[in-house]
């Protein structure tokens, strides 16, 4: 695929359809933070979205719930700037290398989405346990 | 949800109760490396496929083009020993922060399936640029 496309003239449509995107035109997204290196969320993109993150280089998704844009931070000022973007093996799993503006990603105001970890306790059970702090309430980033 | 969880005894699926899967009983798992903090590749879980990977320590997941458990590295021997599970805020997906032994965790013998990095080309223009080499011939990966 690549092979046949690096000796194609620039194309500004032809990045987006190497992508392979599911029934409903999503791609799976996972933003990494640059700095920490952490994976602080997940979320999904279309072909507009896409095309939107490149333009802006504002991390862009789509909302499966609103079922609109999704223009990162639009509310809470948390924006991501994208500094790489990564296609796996499949074409169908997008990677977002980012700086997280305001070091929150989460809407429970945590650095990232992934802030439970499974911990074992007493005879062999295991628990997901919080272990981000909240840095910042929530009730005060989206007014 | 983990407060009330938290104060219940131990209880050997409760942990599995608390992550929320799609109508396939699907769950959306990203291996993280531990060393090099590189994301490497994407796949799905469901209840049984982490059920297996704790009890094993070698992540397991369901390969939805097979129907059936996918314990990784099983023909490769590219095992992943799994270091942390974490859940994200919706409880739906799972973030596994894994030690890859062999250092492939691509079927394409590359380090990892995010391989692919989008450039900027002449005259505004993006394209896929392979970043990554093939470590490994899949040819002898797979005999």
């Amino acid at each position: 695929m690549s092979t046949e496309r690096d000796v194609l003239p620039a194309d500004q449509e032809a990045w987006l359809d190497a992508i392979v995107y599911d029934e409903h035109g999503l791609v799976p997204g996972i933003a990494q933070e640059v700095t920490t290196n952490k994976v602080i969320m997940f979320a999904y993109l279309n072909r507009e979205s896409l095309r939107e993150t490149l333009r802006t280089g504002n991390a862009t998704y789509w909302s499966r719930s609103r079922k609109r844009l999704w223009r990162k931070g639009e509310e809470s000022g948390h924006v991501q700037r994208v500094r790489e973007i990564r296609l796996d093996c499949d074409g169908d799993v997008v990677l977002l290398r980012v700086e997280q503006v305001g070091g929150i990603a989460c809407h429970t105001g945590r650095e990232r989405c992934f802030y439970r970890r499974l911990e074992t306790e007493g005879e062999g059970g295991v628990r997901w346990v919080e272990t981000d702090p909240v840095l910042k309430d929530p009730e005060s980033i989206y007014k």
